[in-house]
């Protein structure tokens, strides 16, 4: 008899769920109930666009992606078009409500990061494939699978993989089902809709803000949600109020001018990868602590409640730890939430004669280092890229900006050249406590299935800064997928579970007040 | 009528020249002349032997080499064989002279280091191209031109550009331009002449070695001519006495076990580029000078008169410098000469993430270097390499052979690998004033156009102690190529005028008394 009871109750939870309609049950349970019946129309949707190459450099694919997210906004009864800047084009799209309350402006980018599709594990960076699980490191398991038919279900645990399945597909996609599921469930946003996709934000967005300058009216609005990076370890929605700028350098430092008998010259003629070694050495401990004189200087610290914020964030440095296979990490600052907090140096790579099978007892001529800067709230990008050049200079070195040549190297003891420093960006910061950023907040609680976890900074870097003083308009970051992506890496994948409650994530705002 | 006694003169030294024969003139004269008449004839076989790939893991072009080699001798009238080992097989050639004086032995290798084609400037590794000079750094110049018809002269200062044209098949070619030119001269060598051709000196000789053992009595002899490296600066023909030993090691440390995006982790997890850099930093400073402890505990002095010997070698290093474009050199001991006569670590390569336009804003997941240590007499090639190792983890590093695996990665701070280390050999140094010493000195005094230069040690590796042990005969090194041969590298070439002094200096040592 209890089991009758229980399956009566049963029954009338359902029929209430399929009477609720708009208003009349907790936003989020009808957007679920949409995703399960649509899970593999928007995957099928999502590959058709991953399936596209968008590395910003290939202008061929960069457009034919612009005129598919075009198309894709129209179907959702958008006015949609694809727009030239100097560089690679902006998809614009705009819903206008007559008797609006707010508008809401949305980014993203479709382009990705460069590809080396010979480090992808056992599928292509556009060729999109389904796993039921994570790689595990080293290996090619789980293996993937067929993507089940329409009406099938999918578990949360399965993983996109392409490049872009995170970085920045994801929250197009979760977008584009958001406003699918909004219509079928029958709420009507009572915002204006505004969505901008930039098409060349891996490489600096450089066109882009000329682009928002100039076009200025038609992106006016009362709140920019800036859709990308990940979600917060814990998997729950997850607002950013600010990002990190960026820049980088790539240090190049010189032996002789061509590689050299190690036994013959070695212990004498100058050894590039040594010179290099020392070099970093000097710039940076083991611990994260940049020594480059003055680097700290200009870093405008986080007031008591910020500084309260970021204590107050759980920590899952342990979790991560075990994730990613280490056990030390660096310990400069007391968490890994507060060490963003602060500029870094980054060494993304280093390269000099040969090592494996290739190698050979050698000097070799150079050894180079790709660096990144990553700013915080009061560093300026060519200052600081300016101090890690002083730094170069004060260790000895003549520093060129191209390659030497024979009189620079008769004349100076010590050569290195510096490329980059002069693009980038600064970083930002938006006060958690302006009404627009509260009614966002308060839509998350509201019409989403878990509470939002804020964060004052993301450690990433997003080109916040140039949106800010161009478009003057309050910035909120939104973060969907999950921070084990690779973003930026081969093997960049999007957990399931995570793009489905983005879709949530993005209808709650979408019905923001 | 002054012109026609001008001419009339020459006349007189022609038929002086051509009625010389053996015994009657400076042996070089007559070999010059030979060479002279037969420059695109030697130039011809050489570029048949260099057009045949000979790096040591390509099995199947290195018996082709050995059976050309075979054929060459055989051509000269030695017997000859390709003789097996466990590895590449060994080119054995004699010719027994009945009453014969001294049994010379002479040792060369014709495998090659590694290539690596799209480094070369214009030309591929085993496809000889001559050039009228030197290629000038960072262009194409001067271009390749055709090899001159039979007869033509060649100018001292053109370049044949290949794999091994310097290391180790010019001296090969020497050897038989030698014999050809005594022939034809008349000069008749009253030594027993033995030659033997290695097949993996740069894989590290190891198969070589039981052949030697094995065959001891075949390859008994009163010296063995160690025909290998480049000589001195000064382009004199140049003996030396013993070589530096050598051994290999790889490391790499690791950071998390997938690149990780530097904005979100950066400054908080492991990068093993940071890591790498500190690791190196602490094992050598810029000078050359090694930190790690024990390093020089096992050297045995220069005596008093091998280091007035190295003291009194005319110094080259400005003219070094300005042939390699640098200023400052590692001045860790008074002079290159000296500096070698010390052990060395050397960094080949280094291997991190990616630089220039493959560079992404990430945390790479290891960081790899390829060092060399070169050894001087006292020094056990295990025992240094374990002073490193142990060196490593005096910085805090857990040593593992192979990939760290979850365990180790959960358990260790810091994992380094280290591989190698267990390869290579000690150097060794031969008493210049033994008499069979003075005998080759002196052939080249009285027999070549130039005095020699007497080097105690050369720089370079050569497995000289195993020849010593296993064959117990004086071993004294012949160096006839130009220094600036970009050996081990691309672009290796040899000057003309270099081979061609070879040509001579291996004919003097042939008719050593």
């Amino acid at each position: 008899m209890k089991r009758f009871l229980l399956y009566g109750m049963a029954l009338v939870i359902m029929a209430v769920g399929a009477l609720g309609g708009a208003g009349q049950e907790p936003l989020w349970k009808k957007v679920r109930e949409y995703r399960r019946a649509h899970e593999a129309e928007i995957l099928r949707e999502f590959r058709e666009l991953l399936s596209v190459p968008n590395v910003a450099s290939d202008g061929e694919n960069i457009r034919a992606n612009a005129e598919l997210l075009r198309r894709m906004m129209e179907k959702r009864g958008l006015e949609a078009r694809v727009m030239e800047t100097a560089g690679n084009p902006v998809v614009f799209a705009q819903k206008i409500v007559p008797g609006a309350g707010r508008t809401l402006l949305f980014y993203a980018h479709y382009d990705g990061q460069p590809v080396e599709p010979g480090k992808w594990t056992g599928t292509a960076p556009f060729e999109p494939a389904l796993r039921p699980g994570k790689l595990r490191a080293g290996t090619r398991e789980p293996g993937p699978i067929p993507f089940p038919a329409a009406g099938a279900r999918h578990e949360d645990d399965w993983r996109l993989y392409a490049r872009s399945a995170s970085d920045d597909k994801a929250p197009i996609i979760c977008f584009l089902a958001a406003l699918d599921a909004l219509r079928e469930s029958g709420f009507v946003p009572r915002n204006n809709i505004k969505i901008i996709l930039d098409g060349e934000e891996e490489a600096g967005s450089t066109n882009l803000f000329p682009f928002l300058e100039k076009n200025k009216d038609l992106l006016g609005s009362d709140v920019l949600f800036m859709c990308d990076g990940p979600a917060y370890y814990s998997g729950d929605p997850t607002l950013f109020f600010g990002a990190r700028g960026i820049t980088t350098l790539e240090v190049t430092v010189y032996g002789p001018d061509t590689s050299l008998h190690s036994g013959h010259y070695g212990n004498w003629a100058p050894n590039p990868a040594v010179m290099l070694a020392h070099l970093l050495a000097s710039m940076r401990d083991a611990n994260g602590r940049v020594k480059v004189a003055g680097f700290y200087d200009t870093v405008v610290p986080l007031g008591e409640s910020e500084l309260r914020a970021v204590r107050s964030i759980p920590s899952h440095e342990e979790e991560i730890k075990r994730t990613y296979g280490f056990r030390r990490h660096e310990d400069a600052w007391p968490s890994l939430m507060e060490a963003i907090q602060y500029p870094a140096i980054n060494i993304n790579g280093l390269e000099s004669g040969a090592v494996g099978s290739r190698a050979t007892t050698s000097i070799p001529a150079s050894a180079a280092a790709r660096l990144d800067i990553r700013l915080v709230k009061g560093n300026d990008p060519r200052d600081m890229a300016a101090k890690v050049v002083s730094h170069i200079r004060a260790q000895g070195y003549h520093v060129v900006e191209g390659e030497p040549d024979d009189a620079a190297r008769a004349r100076f003891p010590m050569i290195a050249r510096v490329t980059g420093g002069r693009g980038g960006y600064a970083a930002s910061r938006t006060a958690m406590d302006l009404p627009v950023c509260r009614a966002a907040v308060a839509a998350l609680s509201r019409h989403g299935s878990r509470p939002p976890v804020l964060l004052p900074t993301l450690g990433g870097s997003l080109p916040i800064v140039h949106f800010q003083e161009l478009l003057e308009t309050p910035i909120v970051g939104v973060s969907v997928v999950n921070h084990d992506n690779n973003q930026h890496q081969h093997d960049e994948n999007v957990r399931l579970g995570h793009l489905w409650l983005g879709i949530e994530t993005l209808a709650a705002l979408l019905m923001m007040d």
